[in-house]
């Protein structure tokens, strides 16, 4: 006898949380098919040498792997080899740059792709962590900063929007002020990504927070007043250009491009309909990837207790690593963390859970099998006209129950069956909401049970 | 570097193609949902025990297995144990009955789910058959044959009819016939699961192959016979009650039951609305899976070349194999086989195929920075509109690029944006099918330019 459980940190979804789940997945297709955005769909699975190297090494050790079949594994145990060919998809955006390099040439450049799907990562489950999750991205590809990158967050705000959400920041930055940062602190080369990192903590550990992850990094107190200084400027207000010149004064080139783009990409942004108000520079934004190298941002909703509900960012060389010795291409993208978007949105939508899609249940007065073909007649009739309709499974149970069976689905109508309405060629019809009954000729409807 | 290849057996689905599947789906998500069905999705890991020793030994062997992690691993590679913990999921059904199980007490019986997800199977790769691939399931739990079977077979008419075929027949058995006729025929106990999967072939093989395989399961000559004259009643026309009995004289409760559920399941879905002229009886059916006890069916379009496009039948005794010392619960579903379904209609459809959603294109007429502000705000209004809306990505071009570019991606307008329209902020409209142009003032669309 087999056991009736799941795998740790996955989840089956229910038809009452399902209907509330595609719901919000409808709304962000509609706002992505409105920005011009195509889908696009790629397997679970991927070989791993695509998937191993693109995310750090700690985020490879989280990749699901599939066990090579028949004589392939047996010989790989036998010759102590890896024992895997295969592992399920870690996120979007490497099997988009693997879509990108496969099929360059059949491909409209600017590719704006949306891909709605589920990734898998080994981590240890915990609550609102899962091991199967969906996520939402949507990328254009071969279109240089900074419009795609303003399309991008003006996306991101439409689909918020879109779905009922009022307070939210996006915060932004760029890749390469954060390098320039790092050089005129003296950082190191090998040890930016880990300066990047500790910068992402800031609004979790503060500025004594920072000062002390710094201090980890070995560099020295000057340089870490130097970073302290410029990081406040994006405390509060938002820098100008006058402060970052001064501050930046020996890196002309990278941040001056920095500075030009993100500048551009928020106006560009609010021409194309993003308040003012919900943009933020933010100069401590570094993002956790490994791919980045042009603007960056991510969403956030203060007081919440959650932390960033989407996030993204340009990554122009990531292509190019499945392109033997052909250019690569620029791109960028925003992914939207359904999960957390979800766990938010039914805080506030409890009681709109739907628990049937049913328009209306035909219910047989009685079990006499006589009835049965003009029950059968009426459904047929009422699917016809597009409406959803069930036939009542239990004829033998009394009204009471019949009813109670009804509203306890919450399903707004029934149309009875009995002996008088198939004399008559009628229906009985029942507004579980207003109580209001009518009968009716064959064929014709309540006028407020409209045709779908 | 990484090689840009995909598995074995696996596709990519790029927007054009998407596009086309993504209307297929959603045309049978709404005849399910029209026939009072709700959604379930269940993870694309299945825990091994789950999955093992449901399809029989064969596909046991097509699971694809996950790797166990970490230690776990190293344990298992020491103690020659077994390597993998989970399986990805190998059909819908198995899924479904874990979920029965797990969560009778908060589902209302009977329940009607449908489901629509990949499912893997680690078969050799061929044309036409992958390796990961769609099933649109749609089943009825805790509800006795026969109405459910009959609404299984009007709602697989109803979907074949909505996504546009015409030549289809609905051909359907019951398990205990074929029983009666093993037992008629006096095949062994444990040689009536192979005895069912030679007969499945009748449409393959025909009589002539039927009587040699038949040979090989060992029957005398006269069962042979037995079996043979049977099953010719059911070929040309279907056969009645007389000749049945006649023939089943000997096993009057078994077929008197699995009898008397067909007809009343084919009435049942005449009243349903399926044309009578679309059922067929056939007495050599049996669908291959272990697991069904009850009426079957399964869908040809003849002449297409293609096997059944769907099937599907009662299996009362699966959920029951989860469920612990308690009563097990009937259940019958139908499989719709998307791919078959979407290469049939592919091959009607070549035409239709989309390359865009996009409904309009606001084009900079040259790459004068100043065009932008305006460009974003046209752009802006008419998304706010409902129209789906790009932005043309490359200004320095020169006219005929910029309307050859959305031509060829059939965009059905575009607005133009130069310095006349700024200074009388008009909006300069192309409508690419008619070539009617036409200058609005700006928020003012062109009649057939519908908001979404």
């Amino acid at each position: 006898m087999a056991k009736a459980g799941l795998p740790s940190g996955t989840r089956d979804f229910l038809p009452e949380k399902l209907i509330f789940r595609q719901k919000v997945i409808a709304t962000i297709k509609e706002v992505f098919e409105r920005y011009g955005f195509l889908p696009l769909e790629t397997p679970a699975m991927e070989r791993l040498d695509v998937l191993s190297g693109k995310y750090g090494e700690e985020a490879d050790k989280l990749i699901f792997k599939i066990l090579k079949r028949g004589d392939e594994l047996k010989e790989a145990i036998a010759k102590g080899e890896e024992l895997a060919d295969m592992g399920l998809r870690y996120d979007l955006t490497v099997p988009l740059c693997r879509v990108i390099a496969m099929h360059q040439n059949e491909i409209d450049f600017p590719f704006r792709r949306y891909q709605i799907q589920p990734v898998w990562r080994a981590e240890r489950a915990q609550k609102g962590r899962y091991r199967e999750f969906y996520q939402c991205d949507a990328d254009i590809v071969g279109q240089e900063a900074p419009l795609p990158d303003a399309e991008l967050v003006a996306l991101t705000y439409e689909v918020l929007t879109a779905l009922g959400f009022t307070e939210f920041v996006i915060r932004y930055n760029h890749r390469l002020l954060l390098s320039a940062l790092a050089e005129k602190a003296m950082v190191p080369e090998n040890k930016h990504f880990a300066f990047f990192t500790i910068l992402d903590k800031l609004d979790k550990i503060g500025f004594g927070g920072l000062r002390d992850e710094l201090k980890k990094l070995e560099l020295s107190e000057s340089s870490i007043g130097e970073i302290l200084s410029i990081i406040e400027l994006g405390q509060g207000r938002e820098p100008t250009r006058e402060d970052l010149d001064q501050k930046f004064n020996e890196f002309p080139e990278k941040w001056v491009r920095a500075y030009s783009q993100i500048v551009r990409m928020d106006y560009y942004a609010v021409d194309l309909g993003v308040p003012r108000s919900v943009l933020h520079w933010d100069i401590s934004l570094a993002r956790g990837l490994d791919y980045y190298t042009g603007p960056i941002f991510e969403v956030g909703v203060p007081k919440s207790g959650i932390g960033s509900i989407c996030g993204g960012g340009r990554y122009d060389n990531l292509v190019g690593t499945f392109l033997e010795g052909r250019p690569g291409m620029p791109a960028a993208g925003i992914s939207f963390g359904l999960e957390r978007i979800i766990d938010l949105l039914s805080q506030k939508a409890e009681l709109t859970f739907q628990h049937s899609l049913t328009t209306i249940v035909v219910i047989p007065y009685s079990a006499d099998l006589n009835l049965f073909e003009y029950v059968l007649e009426v459904a047929k009739d009422l699917r016809s006209k597009r409406i959803a309709t069930e036939i009542f499974p239990a004829p033998h149970r009394d009204m009471k129950y019949k009813f109670g069976w009804a509203s306890k689905r919450k399903i707004p109508f029934v149309a009875i069956v009995g002996p008088d309405e198939i004399k008559e060629r009628q229906v009985a019809f029942k507004n579980m909401t207003t109580g209001q009954q009518s009968k009716l000729p064959f064929g014709q409807l309540p006028p407020e049970l409209k045709s779908g």
